[in-house]
């Protein structure tokens, strides 16, 4: 049975996790409530059409970030049980992280806070940057690090966004910048400042088999498709949003279809690689977010969904080993060919868009974030400033969530480095056994006797 | 290969089953019709959004029952295809019994039924307190004995319903006390009368490996993610079906964090269990059945959240044993620590809810259940009774549902110990070959002679 | 490692498959666009409503095809991860060859092509019959071979619905004649024509381990749930689309139950057999296409899921063996058994429905494809044909998407033996190391010489 080095950070998980759900239940005691009932039939017409028009899109984003992304994870193959967890923990407590955020930053400027399935969506956006990033560390860390992270990227993630979306007035329906190309840099930060420059030795466990593979691929074909609903969900009613899901249709067919291309090109003997797969199709989907419900062309979904898996693989086959053997960089599930290129390449085309297009914005209701529901007001193209300002607000946004990450990434993972928050040693990194109590093959065939249980555990 | 001793439960099985499905059909052909199309395009219209708003609820309440529960009961790892097998057939089974009965006792009062999704729904409800009682004697038993089982246990359970529902008034939305208390209980009973006092040794294939483990908490991760539809699906549409869901959100989210910091705590190395992750996330959704579309706080579904989580992994590790020991209570899937605590718990929560918060119904329409929904009357708190006594209702509503179900288990317990349902002999309990036409590993090695396929059969 | 003998349809296929997107960009530059975003409020609520009243649907779909169907073919145990891609590859490289197709057909009709999800989902629906066709050939063919099916079997498709729904007018909701009977004998046209007389033997790594039974069998579940979405996506909101769904969840669960009593009524012992189940349980969604809508009788959907599903059980017991042997017919899935027998049920059960039943389109409103949703016109039964008239024409849809496919079918399987798209290898079929880049167990144990991970590489 293994041997347990290090259970201080084990003991520190419960402590610190147990003292925040205390802290969220007294915070939600003082300033959360419902909204009133409305007093009118109408109204309550008018709450169920809402709460019709977006609970299916939240449902799907939730089975894509609990189950899709949780089994996208599992390619480790003896990690399984610890990729889900940890990535179930850190979903719930980074969304539970935002919501006290957020209600906080709202009480200081409007009093009592009245929570609404949009507060949980967003608060869940806010999450998956956390999911996001770990990508990048995952099987050498443990959660106590991961939620150290969270907690750092939460406040950070929701202070970008306010920069970006609600400041700069960057349109990324979709979260290309303010989700995907910060969560990437904030990983890769936190990646590099807590494994400095050693260059971590590939381990015996870390190579997925065709078992571990197949339930990464299903992984991956649940998050193929939902991510519909996930472009979609903030979308303006109406045309804005149908073009949103087409487009992410389109983009992600075309990743998938170019994967399988170029995946087939880049190995000698035209065999695919399931990483391979498992990344480039979902590239479409993660490049599509910044111009999804913009009125493009649906050639330029096409395109943009070929050119992502593109760089995505590109990316796997020669950025990823560059930049470890250049800059020691780990960075395990490589999110920087899935959400950091891809991501770049889609806030690029929101800015050409922008620009090239005469009528980007058609059907879209501006103030678009933010905005009172009750009052909205049809403006000009980009709420009346000019498509030169506004291709270079997107420009600026990309540099600002890439930049901004990183640095911000680089001091959290120097924070990770705490003694009391020991990583993992080398031989118990990608194992459950370091977190689960797990039956243990070896120790099961020495318990049973008989030769009937030992070939029973054989057969395992 | 396994021998099999007992074919005559096998044989019985495929009988009676094919003489329900004759009798359906007859029944069906007697008394079962649908409604009339509506003639104007007005109506249409009016059926086309009742429909929109009730599906996609239904969907995903079937992906729960029917995927979700399967995979979690996978736990057993040499048990899968028998576990989602028969879960798949008790559920259409129960379904189809639950029907009949409702039509027949609907025909005697009103005469021809008009099926509705609404019907089947609800006869859907009455499966799950066949497949959660299942719960307590998986692995065990033969599927005849689970159809006997089932065959007593929908109609108790319509009696059930209608007493504590219709006759009571009580309040429970999401079926804390009418769904999870009864089905526990019933369960319980079963499993107590069924194995009396002998004391169940622990069976080598009932351990999970880690493998088994994975797909168990896929499953659960499926439950937990349309938990919400579950409970929300027959709320009245409008504030009360808003706040379900997002009660039922904040619950389950603080079970999740609980129950990590709680699995924590409990094993000496700090490490987690899967089992516990597999129950305790789940624990808040069925304490907050019974007070999710109530105006509490949202406070108050956080801390039910946590409290269910805590007393569901309390009992795992406390009570479980306890009752096997003093009782030789046999609770395989720990059911009373999923269903039957939180259940309390959630009972006993409506009750002070009604009790301490003024105007705790505010956005029903009474009467609730039953209503016809076209002339829905708006009355005061309860239907116009006080809230003492519609407290009192809860409380006698739960233990009507425990003690009910609990005799009526006991009953249904002594009726599976007929000879002609025998018991699977214990060496090939939790074992898919006693059911299933499967490869025997072993003989596939004997069948094919050649070193290649031998070791095939052996990475297998 | 596997040697790979035949490396020249790997290099065919990313070539002719990225020619293929190449084309597909340009035709999307020159021909698609989307709909003008609507000028009024109003006109984008009902853009939104209508959005919202398919979406879910299409959702529904989507997994099923991606995600339900693809486990499902899993049950190969060594070739889950080319099963789930190549099923993945195939759905949207037909789908996009669809809308290429459609759209050049419309364009040259009416000019510029405006996109919707309506359009994405029948091309969706021509993807399904190149996936049903291919489970003919599953395993013994490469790729490349696939490819060239689904670009003869799209057009052919598209004529054939052309032909059958819109020029015969006959009434198939759910796909049974357009989709299962014209794919499954397509399929075993080009099965019958691809491996002529030979008769294959039984390969070693055919037969399904219980583990790759389980996958396929999650698959199934996910596929019996979501089938009603299918069956009711296209049809006439309201009443009939009601109906529909009913009718298939009847029909469905039925297949279920009558599965169970059949497979386990065959085998002498009693036991099930998982492939059974798995092909058995969907049946009654086949069958149930053609009269879904239609305003038979309750009793007419069970007795059809009954009814389909004992005859797909005896398909698999005495005709697959049957024809195997004397028309050396391969059929690796059973698609005859699932797709073919079933569907003929279908559409018998839809004439006999339409000579009986008197008002057997209540609720429609004709015509009821291709139709102009704003001007839609409530005409008579059939659109003013006769019911003796309807019924013919349902039997000669039947006979000509049956008779037609097949034809189509063995000269698509003729063109699949040109030399450059060689067969895979006996010893190689059935095997994924064939097409992926996979770890093999054996080359990882010689990888690394410590007996540690030598032992780890045993117990996966």
């Amino acid at each position: 049975m293994a041997t347990t080095p290090s259970t201080s950070p084990r003991r520190l998980l419960p402590l610190s996790l147990g003292l925040f759900q205390a802290a969220l239940l007294l915070f939600f005691t003082l300033f959360i409530t419902y909204d009133e009932p409305s007093a009118q039939a109408e109204d309550a017409n008018s709450v169920a059409n809402h709460l019709y028009s977006i609970f299916p899109f939240f449902q799907d984003i939730q089975v894509m970030l609990v189950v899709g992304l949780g089994l996208l994870l599992t390619f480790l193959p003896r990690y399984g049980l610890s990729a889900l967890t940890h990535n179930f923990l850190l979903l719930n407590f980074s969304m539970q992280w935002a919501m006290l955020l957020q209600g906080l930053l709202h009480h200081f400027h409007h009093g009592q806070v009245h929570l609404g399935l949009r507060n949980i969506l967003t608060a869940e956006f806010a999450a998956v940057t956390v999911l996001i990033s770990t990508g990048a560390i995952l099987g050498r860390t443990n959660p106590c690090q991961l939620l150290v992270m969270a907690t750092c990227e939460v406040p950070i993630y929701l202070t970008s966004e306010w920069a970006i979306i609600t400041y700069l007035g960057v349109l990324d329906v979709g979260g290309t910048i303010t989700i995907h190309v910060f969560s990437c840099y904030f990983g890769l930060g936190v990646s590099k400042a807590l494994f400095r420059a050693a260059q971590q030795p590939v381990h015996p466990k870390e190579t997925p088999t065709p078992r571990s593979d197949l339930m990464a691929l299903v992984g991956m074909l649940i998050l193929w498709v939902f991510w519909p609903s996930f472009v979609a969900v903030l979308c303006q009613p109406g045309d804005a949003q149908h073009r949103a899901i087409l487009n992410t249709l389109l983009a992600m067919s075309a990743s998938a279809v170019t994967t399988v291309v170029v995946s087939s090109l880049m190995e000698r003997d035209g065999k695919l690689s399931p990483g391979h797969l498992q990344n480039g199709s979902l590239a479409g989907g993660v490049a599509i977010g910044a111009v999804a419900d913009m009125a493009v062309a649906p050639v330029a979904a096409l395109a943009l969904g070929s050119l992502s898996a593109v760089i995505c693989l590109l990316g796997f086959r020669f950025l990823t080993p560059l930049l470890a053997r250049k800059l020691s960089l780990q960075d395990q599930c490589g999110i920087h060919n899935l959400h950091g290129l891809p991501g770049i390449l889609g806030a690029a085309a929101s800015a050409v868009a922008i620009l090239v297009v005469p009528d980007v914005t058609a059907g879209y209701h501006f103030p678009a974030t933010g905005g009172n529901t009750t009052e909205e007001v049809v403006m000009g193209q980009f709420g009346g400033r000019g498509a030169g300002w506004q291709a270079l607000c997107q420009a600026m946004g990309l540099v600002g969530a890439g930049g901004g990450s990183l640095l911000a990434g680089l001091l959290t993972g120097a924070a990770l480095r705490l003694p009391c928050l020991a990583l993992p040693p080398q031989r118990l990194c990608f194992d459950d056994s370091l977190y689960f109590k797990v039956q243990d093959e070896a120790e099961s065939t020495g318990m049973g006797g008989t030769s009937e249980e030992r070939a029973l555990a054989m057969k395992e």
